[in-house]
């Protein structure tokens, strides 16, 4: 089945009937997707001060607030509990487990954010001919812990968590000027080369995702990602954190286009 | 004297001195100054939400926490507490005072968040050779409560703020591309034109600052301006929340060009 031509409320009905359990890159394709942070509400300013402060690896599309199930905003009809293929359970900076729904433990205290996802400008680089490795290898995008700091808010601290796409040398500044315009959903690239120079030791054993393998004359390029939130739980272990099974995201109505500058 | 070689440190230290009481536009040309709104702690994550939910009159630029008085990212060595010219405290939704500074008045539960100000893509305007009349004439912007609504988040509802500029008819498209490179600081305009559109009754007659006189050919363009909270604190009646007099604003140390896309 050609998953890519399904609309955003037929791929998240799949998903919640349990028919559609992979990672979602090209899902829908053309429409926005989106990072999962669950947390209770007595931790919810600091967390969205925490976004504000680091609007690259968190760029916030819509927050859910207690009462609500529904991200009005990006996905008209959708329950966060239900509509995400996989998510994890973070309990004290662990990951204590992996499930396929919340509806048992969502509580009446959880505030859900909705962060941007660097898949949304994987059209435009494929638009412009740039090779997306892990769409043509069909296998997760690789994602990496750095050594670039985030700025704190309250608990919150860590390291900023990037995703990985090899690019051919001569389209690097065509991949950079191409995701730029994408502000809202990560943008530029925030490291091109030396994956040493931002604390990755090999390239090819991901933190989150599998790796890509590299063609001749490749280069590792680098963007700020939404999975930032999963390694700031292991560092600041509050009580509770859910989000998202990285790549595993929510696939939202906008299109990508209404994120462009 | 001209104020505008000021550095912001010494706009800053001036106004703390209270040597310094007046509009702010036009002081230490080329620096951002910010909008301001501070609330206690538990109304400050639905205030956070609503200027993510707002992000074109309340574009956020730092935020300072209990505990500080120093808004770290953008103003080195500043108090809050004493360096803008002007503040408005607002008591269940009425202005009950204006005072030269915060010293007896800040509480240790306040969150003070600065907001981003269209005073910022001023000189981007004069640059394109585009008139700024409240410059020329050196009065107070004028800023007009629209018929716009905002999107709400917990109390936090109204309707936008924006702030007008008469612009000569062929310069109108250029002052909506030059403004738009300045997204942080409230970027292009949200109306052009007929003012009625927006529930403005009367352009000569603004509800904050002063009106701008209009030359033959000359249209009015309306951009979002942080005021919008000052409207938001006359509707939403919070227990306090206090302000910056409008047209007073935080001299902050970025330049304008450091919030260009």
């Amino acid at each position: 089945m050609n998953y890519g031509v399904l609309t955003p409320k037929e791929a998240r009905e799949l998903i919640r009937g349990g028919k559609l359990v992979r990672p979602t890159s090209g899902i829908a394709k053309g429409h926005v997707q989106a990072n999962l942070a669950i947390l209770p509400k007595d931790l919810a300013f600091d967390f969205l001060l925490f976004a504000n402060r680091n609007k690259k690896p968190c760029p916030i599309l819509d927050v859910i607030e207690p009462g609500s199930f529904e991200p009005k905003l990006i996905a008209k009809g959708c329950d966060i509990r239900t509509d995400i293929p996989k998510y994890r359970i973070y309990k004290h900076g662990e990951l204590v487990e992996e499930v396929d729904n919340l509806l048992d433990i969502y509580r009446d205290d959880f505030v859900a954010f909705l962060i941007g996802c660097s898949f949304s400008f994987e059209n435009a680089m494929l638009a412009a001919g740039i090779p997306v490795r892990h769409i043509e290898d069909d296998h997760n995008v690789p994602m990496f812990i750095t050594n670039i700091p985030t700025v704190p808010a309250g608990p919150f601290h860590g390291n900023m968590v990037v995703s990985m796409r090899p690019i051919p040398y001569d389209q690097v500044v065509k991949a950079t000027t191409v995701t730029a315009r994408y502000p809202a959903v990560h943008g530029a690239p925030v490291h091109i080369g030396d994956p040493g120079q931002i604390g990755i030791k090999d390239v090819m054993a991901p933190d989150f995702g599998e790796p890509s393998v590299f063609k001749d004359g490749e280069v590792p390029v680098f963007w700020a990602c939404g999975v930032t939130p999963q390694s700031i739980a292991m560092t600041s272990k509050p009580e509770i954190m859910i989000t998202h099974a990285p790549g595993y995201m929510l696939i939202c109505d906008p299109v990508d286009e209404d994120y462009a500058v």
